[in-house]
């Protein structure tokens, strides 16, 4: 038997544990050109937030009772195709159950002596690929200038960061705890971190740790954070917009002060990007990530919880921002 | 003696006539290096707004009782530099008043024979700048799209839409009267436009008119009408902003609907721009907008009003929307 799990109820708000439910169904079996792979890692990430929701936007709506989407990383077991042989480590979308089927053309072969094939779903892969694009290509940081990032210690924030000392560029930080603050500054090396749990006025301590201004800022969580750091824009200010996470459990639209005259008045760019529009250019973008975490310049810490049944509670740590660098779930060794 | 006028009060909310002051005061006298120019006609644009509440953004803010500052076309009456003699026809920012002293090399020329001067303040000015390269170099028209303007029926919209129609864009207006409608569908060719004022619900409007939503945006007013936008851009959408006139005679600063969850779903981008990061291209820009003048390419309306004294009046009047196309003042023959 297969063990998987479902969407049982859409979310209002954060999900809940009961949002999930736990099945056990037959074992799928691979028909032509199709492999069977067994889960040894499943990632969760900021985005599926929008698919529990049924709403289609850059990723289909999940129905009630569909498998959990996601990255996994997992082993062959079974393959038609000449691509794919048993024992191979891959990588692909395939969702949070123990075991999956999949079109052979839709895996990604990962290298086991690289390093841990965990890295596949973080560093080297679509978190890493997020940051690394997401900053270099959509905000073109300049050596000197000052990169604000927030969601800093989650798995794409903390990337940002990093690639952007790589760039000499100020690294400065936003995140939601004293600890995760130090593991900015102490492990990776940001120029600056601040909590803004325990900030009363982040415009403040902005003026404060980015004296000339933000010049590029790159946003995983949006609300009042980002409402600070439009503010303190640096002329000519790029800002990418990743994710928004202070939002994905809004029941209602948020406002928030307009800030457009910003724009304008510092003829600055906000852009939002997903990683997909780079797809053609992954394996360049992989190799330097590659480099650069062998030379030692990539420092990464991987929150993981154990057992497919703990999922759901992963993803709502998650949510919350309980997790310090990158939130995997080991389902198999 | 000179008559000028001067900044009296600092407006709270939209401007009275009353913030302002006509003065007399010595005719000036141009030193070395310096052309003494007689104002003809003087432009009244919606940037100016912000000077007048004394905050420096990309231009300086006024001080009482300094004169109001603005585009000014006039004719030369002296000069002690040879670059210009007198008789000239200029264009410079010398402000409300009916003679001015400027730098020499701070004044452009003005061919009357290429057409009336006062088109040196709209189509071969800043605002026709303004639209042909905000349109251009920050939106990036493609053939088929479908591009929307607000504030469609004032100066630099109603160059945007003839602009994007000349690039074999759909043109879709968004404007203030039934009237600026008409004139948009009439006699600017636009493909299609609507009176906010009169329509209660601007996301179905914009959706009949832009049934594959909206590729291209030009803002130049904000507000609600741009939040009815943002929820309907096309992927990879583009916008440019102008202007944000729906915001400029604000106390407080407004609150709106978040929308940046929306630039990432549709890979979109937001920028703002100020026309002067194109100066070293403007001859080129002039010299395309001239050729489209001439083939009759670009229709365009002036609304002039008549006297310097009149200047607040015409200010008001376009802040307030009265205006069709471009306002002006008429100051001497």
């Amino acid at each position: 038997m297969n063990r998987l799990i479902t969407l049982a109820a859409r979310p209002e708000g954060m999900p809940k544990e009961s949002d999930f439910r736990l099945e056990e169904r037959p074992m799928p079996l691979p028909g032509g050109g199709e492999v069977l792979v067994q889960t040894l890692y499943l990632s969760v990430d900021p985005y599926m937030r929008g698919r529990l929701s049924g709403v289609t936007t850059y990723v289909p709506g999940l129905d009630l009772g569909e498998v959990i989407g996601g990255g996994v990383v997992g082993r062959v077991l079974e393959s038609s195709d000449p691509r794919w042989s048993a024992g191979d480590i891959v990588e692909g979308m395939l969702g949070w159950q123990e075991y999956a089927v999949a079109p052979a053309r839709s895996l990604r072969k990962i290298d086991p002596a690289a390093g841990p094939i965990s890295s596949a779903l973080y560093v080297l892969g679509m978190p890493g690929l997020t940051a690394y694009f997401g900053l270099l290509e959509i905000c073109r940081p300049q050596p000197g200038e000052t990169v604000v990032v927030s969601g800093a210690a989650g798995a794409v924030g903390s990337l940002v960061g990093q690639i952007a000392r790589i760039k000499r560029c100020r690294a400065i930080g936003i995140a939601g705890s004293n600890e995760k603050v130090r593991f900015l500054i102490e492990e990776l090396g940001f120029d600056g971190a601040f909590n803004y749990r325990e900030t009363p006025d982040y415009a403040a301590k902005l003026k404060q740790l980015c004296p000339n201004g933000v010049d590029v800022y790159f946003d995983n969580v949006g609300g009042a954070i980002t409402d600070a750091v439009m503010r303190h824009i640096a002329s000519h200010a790029r800002v990418a917009v990743c994710g928004q996470i202070s939002q994905y459990n809004s029941v209602g639209p948020e406002t928030g002060p307009r800030w457009l005259s910003q724009l304008v008045v510092r003829q600055a760019k906000v852009e939002g990007f997903l990683v997909t529009q780079f797809a053609d250019r992954y394996e360049a973008g992989l190799h330097q990530l590659s480099t650069w975490l062998k030379e030692g310049r990539l420092q990464y810490r991987e929150d993981v919880a154990d057992g497919l049944e703990n999922a759901p509670q992963a993803f709502i740590r998650m949510l919350e921002g309980k997790n310090i660098g990158k939130q995997l779930v080991k389902v198999a060794d």
